[in-house]
């Protein structure tokens, strides 16, 4: 019988989460022939998975209110893969059939009936011809994180100037060659003198620093003489202060996460919100599920892109479930270079 | 001849300003009928000058940029006011008009050419027979700040929630009036039980409390129960940190001022900012002056209001342009009961 390794969710951390203390490795066998599925259940072989940084949102107290449910402790983890159905109780699918959705931490998931309908742009994935793992990343929540945020928040005008916290990141590098595209200046942040070079030779931005060797007011100073229009923040706190004392007049504030608090023990306080009422500045937060509807037209503009060659993807893939955990970590450190996916099989 | 008194600006401060330390007065006279006028040029004398917390923005070292020019040392300071014109060398104005716009605190004023172009509204002043201090208050740029900070930033919706601060203030009276006209829940804070008394039994406010004497987070949940739809800030600082962590998803917060901050040698750091991109909420702020063009259907709207018995206006009128500082301290530390106008003949 196969093996179905899973990470199992331990005990809740207090600051970053710590492997085999917070999430473990569990390896059990399955038997697929005899696997019993209810009505509307799939079970599925797990391709790719997602790490995100709102997994360390949920690993919280589940009385603690937030917009995505608590993990419960001693469940397997869970986010979204990409997985073919290997046994299926469900008229929508066949054997063979991708399917794109919440899947575990995990080598086969048991899709309940009530979860298949977290299933997102399943038929896409055969008709566009880009890479699966592409739909976890540019073509999956963190591009249209950048595509809907950068445009229904952003608003961006050619000519103007763009900062983008986190720029190298799932959600970065893609707002960053969106404006682009769209003939803004473009300046991002990062953490490491790698991805500054990735950012201004592979992606061609007008300027990119490393945030942890640099100072970032001086930064800003220098490479947005003309102050900033659009401050997509990927980051919060000092940065997001900083960033505002370079605002211009009418700027608008992407707010797409705020990474540097999630593991924060006291949240930083933003004084120069200030600011905000005399230059007439935009602050504004948005969750990509509110936008699913608009997936298609997304998904059509983007391909366009992709295949005339105007947008590129850098993916971290760490092969192996057992190694997600400390993927995960990496994840909330910055220590890692792209959008991460653990490639399970 | 007739004395001239005004106010000058006589050092810059570092927290609240000091009458006779910063702002002193100075008696002359003026001759009239030898008063000399450059092309273009009135000389009026002034009915009501209007006193409001930017003018503490506006004491500063002229080399901080800021939206208004910093207060020179030595001149007289300025504000909006009513005047009548006694001599005139513009073909706009015949002697006995309205003038209304950038006056001296002082008892006579030369408006030059530029400075004549800063006029407002002169033509309603006679139009639509209201008192003429009104025009510094409920239909002047409190009023209007009221107006197209809620409508335009705010977007209420009948059955909302909205917070306001300052709420018995120049501006959030008229915002919690407006409210109740749309048929929203409207809770108010201020800093005296008075004005507890007239925000709930004048002006049907939902509830009010004493943010001196209560715990505001404890009276929001008690008086918003259901949440805040809309924060009208007028004072930022702690204030806005608790009111953003009653907000509801896909609340407004409109941005009008933050007094609490004005005098502060450090700003207050907001924390709850992270909870921006969760709730999906918008801060945007805004200045009045952008939105003058929409000075007439702002006019027509509020006036009906006014005479249909829809809209109150507390003013706190102080008499005599020598109580002017005094009545500013007042209007930066809360010692008035509405909006602060000087009655200056």
């Amino acid at each position: 019988m196969p093996s179905n390794k899973s990470i199992i969710f331990k005990a809740i951390p207090d600051g970053y989460p710590v492997v085999g203390e917070h999430m473990k490795l569990v390896t059990k066998e399955i038997d697929i022939e005899n696997f019993s599925l209810a009505d509307g259940d799939i079970l599925v072989k797990n391709h790719y998975l997602s790490l995100d940084p709102y997994m360390r949102g949920k690993m919280r107290h589940s009385d603690v209110k937030s917009y995505l449910p608590a993990y419960e402790i001693g469940q397997v983890l869970n986010g979204f893969g990409v997985a073919i159905v290997v046994k299926s109780n469900n008229k929508k699918y066949q054997v063979g059939d991708y399917y794109m959705g919440l899947i575990g931490w995990e080598e086969y998931s048991h899709i309940t009936a009530n979860v298949v309908s977290t299933e997102i742009l399943t038929k896409e994935i055969s008709k566009y011809k880009v890479p699966e793992s592409h739909f976890l990343g540019l073509l999956g929540i963190p591009g249209m994180s950048a595509y809907v945020g950068l445009n229904k928040i952003g608003q961006p005008k050619k000519g103007e100037t763009i900062f983008i916290s986190a720029a190298s990141g799932a959600v970065g590098q893609v707002v960053g060659q969106i404006a682009k595209i769209k003939g803004l200046r473009v300046i991002g942040s990062t953490s490491d003198d790698s991805k500054i070079k990735y950012l201004e030779e592979e992606l061609k931005f007008d300027g990119a620093f490393n945030y942890k060797t640099c100072n970032t007011d001086e930064k800003l100073k220098e490479l947005c003489p003309n102050g900033i229009d659009i401050y997509f923040d990927n980051v919060g706190g000092e940065t997001l202060d900083i960033a505002i004392n370079h605002l211009n007049n009418f700027a608008r504030v992407v707010a797409c996460g705020m990474i540097s608090q999630y593991n924060a023990k006291e949240h930083y306080g933003v004084k120069n919100i200030i600011q905000v009422f005399a230059k007439r500045v935009l602050i504004q937060g948005f969750l990509v599920g509110d936008h699913f509807q608009e997936m298609e037209s997304f998904h059509k503009e983007m391909v366009e892109w992709f295949k005339q060659g105007k947008l590129k993807y850098k993916e971290d893939i760490v092969e192996g479930i057992q190694n997600a955990p400390q993927a995960l970590v990496n994840v909330l450190t910055g220590k890692k270079f792209g959008k991460m996916i653990v490639k399970i099989c």
